[in-house]
């Protein structure tokens, strides 16, 4: 199946690029490989492509031509030009060939392509670049091995799945622009050579030849330019820009990826909100016909009381219930003991076998998720129940547990007991394992949500002090500001996330514009005046001569990208993405540098690889 | 003057842009400071701004309140409100207010403003936040020299002429996106993070940790990955994306720069001249509403030898003429000896005055230039010649000399001698002097031109070898491929640059697409087959499965700004630059790392300062 149909097929209506007219201004081609139909019968063309497969059928021989925009057929005929013919023959698979010749009505017509009415009997032939045989196979399903496949991306793009993405990515990135550019929105280039400030994450740090001993930083994003931009008076700004993060890199991570950085001046949250969700409301309205509702709001606190994590996948609902007090004295010592006991109710799961119940405890007792272990209540048919913990509680008891999520007859319950955020944690993980297991994430239903008033702080035992949950530049909850010296852990911030099934595609906040206060909120994490000064001092001086209010946001572009294109990697939607490894694998990057390198820039490396 | 009239006066057609009705979800302000007219008189409104100024005149004060959108004047009437209007007398230049009131019809109009029919009469007033003393004055002209205002740069962004600057710059990468999303190209995001090939250019590297010893650099440009995305069947792709260069710089350079940077496949020189000059053609008529005729082409040899250049400034004749035979024989040693006679000739300059003509022969004798001294010939009223070398030289001797440009009577014919190339480029220099100096060089006239055929190779004296004059990927003119191996000097390349004004504005060229050919521009250059293997045999083995036939192009997407702002700085278009010596200076940049981040790198500095 080519893009085209693909697209078709899949209802994605940024069809409406693909299917532009091609300009006629070319030379090596006339036309490309997906456009020509039964209307085009009996026209002279010219095309260019890779040819995907040869089929040699004795007196006539079938050459399916292939590029960007679809698949043409190409005939030679024994009878009417053997040489051409014999040529043809020889074509490995990935030759890139130049053909021309008529469109013809063809005998054996394809109804799911777009050219599948007409071929073209070949008269002139031209091998303009010949191949090797291609490691792995160019087709919707590889037999290539991810690491070859990487080794060789270059092939590898070249597949109808991969090359959609790469499409899918260049529609989304114009539509957020169009957006952005019709709510007045101006798109304006912050430096990717600033200064490292060591807070947060690491930073990938660039020497300066012209400064020896200095070093630039690459941007983690452009928070603090973006907010000087609206100190400026730009008063809405963005930016689909590269970022930057040294960190040990987990599956779906990678060194640099891509944000979609925005800001504006004069605003409350409401209209940050308002704005921001409405982009999203317009990448999937435009991208897949999608109107999406207004999205729910959800604080932080019920986040995590609710479905254990602070991004919750509401595609179902399979709430958490705190039972501690429900379940505690009835002499069961490990519960009696337990900090916290909440379970989720799987409906219509009471049949479960003790196989998938092995399965699920297996799940939770997994190191990632560290329960203890599983307890279940089988709500059984004919108003029974049955549990793992029939010993020590009673029918009674455990029919009262069914107040989660009102279970009914047919149901199960899934119960985990300990310490309360870490058993949260793991019946959240519980919550999508059996989300998963009863097909309840649908990947083409997207259930949005803003999760608001997070913390602002965040207490770090091990070093203890205290941390900024977002970043130091995001505000506090007005009514919460005078908790900011004697008892950070009440302040709420004036943050937002936005979630989507579970993903965390954005976050921003309102930020400080006053000096008095980003004084204050460095204090409280523990920056010396001089480190504030020497950090920041630009951006507390810039608060003194006419801030604005102003808020923003910045989204994983990589992911919302992944989120419209159904997949949970977002490596298979950059073109030249790094393994685990933070490497290239096709470039082989990075690599030694040459001593002279090294000498202009007053470095010397301490342990040699 | 506010940015909207700014841009009308200028007939700058991205006022379109600008003149978008602003969405109403506003909570802190109902309206901009740029779209009240009388059509609003009686309407309750809020605004939120800067205070650009305030004038006292007794019973009233007024403020005018300014954003992005325009200036708004706010009434304070003593009578009326007499605590409200001594509270807007103690307001400083930039403090950010909002105010309250009711849109009124002005008494004492200003047509020259879209909001100069009206006023606001002021009912409520909040400080949103004050501002000390600005540095420099926020107006047209600031009075702050340059340091200050790039240590201030958050309060010089706020002047307009910066303002629509940086406006002009959003509205052209819009149209430079529409432009190429009309034409079926696709943005694709190329790695930051990639290997450093040292050749041309001085890479910027960046050391990873997780890889010890070992670093990636910066893109100099995403040469090598849009060539991949050839090979990869992308067909046509483009990126506004930013480029670093380690290089000392110059007046007018900056260690990251952005590049339009476009590629397609299948074509010859004739597909891509047409399609980037289509590109600059879509900005001139929709940003400048200017129709460009078709561009002009000259030969690398022509361009040298009648401008002393590659990127001649067309806007104005006055080519050089190479008078060498003419002049020699006539016992005037020095002119005798030299290599290269050659002239101009300054129409209608034969009044100079000694002064003048000091003047000249100083600016061609200034290190940078390096002339040994300037021969003048004034065809004088009468048919009269007088010239510097009259003791050598007859009255017909001189007035063959005319033969430069045809001059007449009244012209002034300017004479440098010497080795050839110098000659030639100090000649260059001398023209675009007298082109100033004529107010030939019209900052709103526009003379593009395509410079094609540049040679392959330069020889290098100091290295003994030589170098790619674009970059190796070049392809040669087909018919002067043989003589890579024997003669290389003669090699022409398939390349072009596009110029405007004597600015080269973008560079580009059909590639290689063949290993074999690849391999042979590598061996030419020197490179061993393990270095070649090693740097790009990634790119080598691609063109083993395969490339397809492709070329593109680089446009300086800084300079372009600048040529539409009409200043010759691109430091003015980029909202965070840097200075002469790399550094930021409003967030001093780059700056000194801690040792624990050395550590983590493996790295140590051999020289602290």
């Amino acid at each position: 199946m080519n893009i085209l149909q693909y697209l078709n097929v899949h209802n994605l209506s940024f069809a409406k690029f693909v299917v532009l007219p091609f300009p006629k201004k070319i030379m090596l081609r006339t036309h490309t490989c997906g456009e020509l139909t039964i209307r085009d019968t009996g026209k002279n063309v010219t095309l260019c492509g890779w040819v995907q497969g040869t089929r040699d059928l004795g007196g006539m021989t079938f050459v399916d031509l292939r590029d960007r925009y679809g698949i043409t057929q190409l005939l030679f005929n024994m009878d009417v030009n053997p040489a051409l013919c014999e040529r043809a023959r020889t074509f490995g698979r990935e030759f890139v060939v130049s053909a021309t010749g008529k469109v013809t009505v063809r005998s054996n017509k394809n109804p799911k392509m777009v050219t599948g009415d007409i071929e073209i009997e070949v008269e002139e032939l031209e091998i303009l670049n010949a191949s090797k045989t291609p490691p792995f196979t160019v087709e919707e399903q590889s037999d290539g091995g991810d690491d070859l496949r990487m080794k060789f991306r270059f092939i590898d793009l070249r597949r109808t799945p991969v090359q959609k993405n790469i499409i899918l990515r260049h529609c989304l990135a114009q539509e957020v622009r169009n957006y952005f550019n019709k709510n007045n929105f101006l798109e304006i280039e912050t430096p990717f050579l600033i200064k490292s400030t060591p807070e947060g994450a690491r930073d990938f740090i660039v020497p300066s030849r012209m400064n020896p001993g200095q070093f630039y930083a690459l941007p983690q994003s452009p928070q603090i330019f973006k907010q000087l931009l609206m100190v400026s008076g730009y008063d809405r700004y963005y930016q689909i820009v590269r970022c930057f993060r040294d960190e040990d890199l987990r599956a779906d991570r990678q060194p640099e990826f891509t944000q979609i950085d925005c800001e504006m001046s004069f605003v409350t949250r409401e209209d940050t909100l308002f704005m921001f969700e409405g982009m999203m409301k317009h990448l999937f309205r435009t991208i897949k016909n999608i109107e999406l509702p207004d999205f729910p709001r959800i604080n932080y606190d019920e986040a995590m009381a609710y479905y254990g994590t602070d991004k919750p996948d509401l595609r179902f609902g399979m709430k958490i219930e705190d039972i501690t007090e429900l379940v505690k004295g009835k002499g069961f010592k490990i519960l009696d003991e337990a900090e916290f006991i909440g379970g989720i109710c799987a409906t219509g799961c009471s049949e479960y076998s003790r196989k998938q119940l092995d399965e699920l405890t297996e799940y939770v007792k997994r190191p990632q998720i560290g329960a203890g272990g599983l307890i279940y209540v089988k709500f059984t048919p004919g108003d029974t129940v049955k549990s793992s913990v029939d010993k020590f509680y009673s029918a009674d008891d455990l029919k009262r547990w069914g107040k989660i999520d009102n279970a009914k007859e047919g149901d199960l319950l899934l119960i985990l007991a300990g310490k309360k955020v870490k058993t949260l944690k793991a019946l959240s993980e519980l919550r999508l394992e059996m989300g998963r297991r009863l097909n309840l994430m649908d990947r083409e239903k997207f259930s949005p949500l803003w999760v608001i008033n997070f913390p602002l702080f965040e207490w770090d035992e091990e070093t203890q002090r205290w941390y900024a949950v977002h970043h130091p530049f995001t505000a506090p909850n007005p009514e919460d500001a005078h908790f900011i010296e004697g008892d950070p852990g009440r302040v709420r911030a004036n943050a937002y996330d936005m979630v989507i099934n579970g993903i965390e595609l954005g976050g921003g906040s309102i930020r400080i514009h006053s000096r008095n206060m980003q004084e204050r909120i460095f204090r409280r994490l523990g920056f010396s005046e001089t480190e504030a000064q020497e950090k920041f001092g630009f951006l507390m001086k810039a608060f003194e001569f006419g801030a604005p209010p102003h808020g923003g946001i910045a989204f994983g572009f990589d992911r919302i990208c992944a989120l419209f294109g159904g997949s949970d990697s977002i490596r298979d939607f950059i073109a030249f993405p790094k393994n685990n490894a933070a490497r290239d694998m096709m470039t082989d990057a990075p690599a030694q540098v040459t001593h002279d390198q090294l000498k202009e820039l007053s470095l010397e490396i301490t342990h040699p690889c």
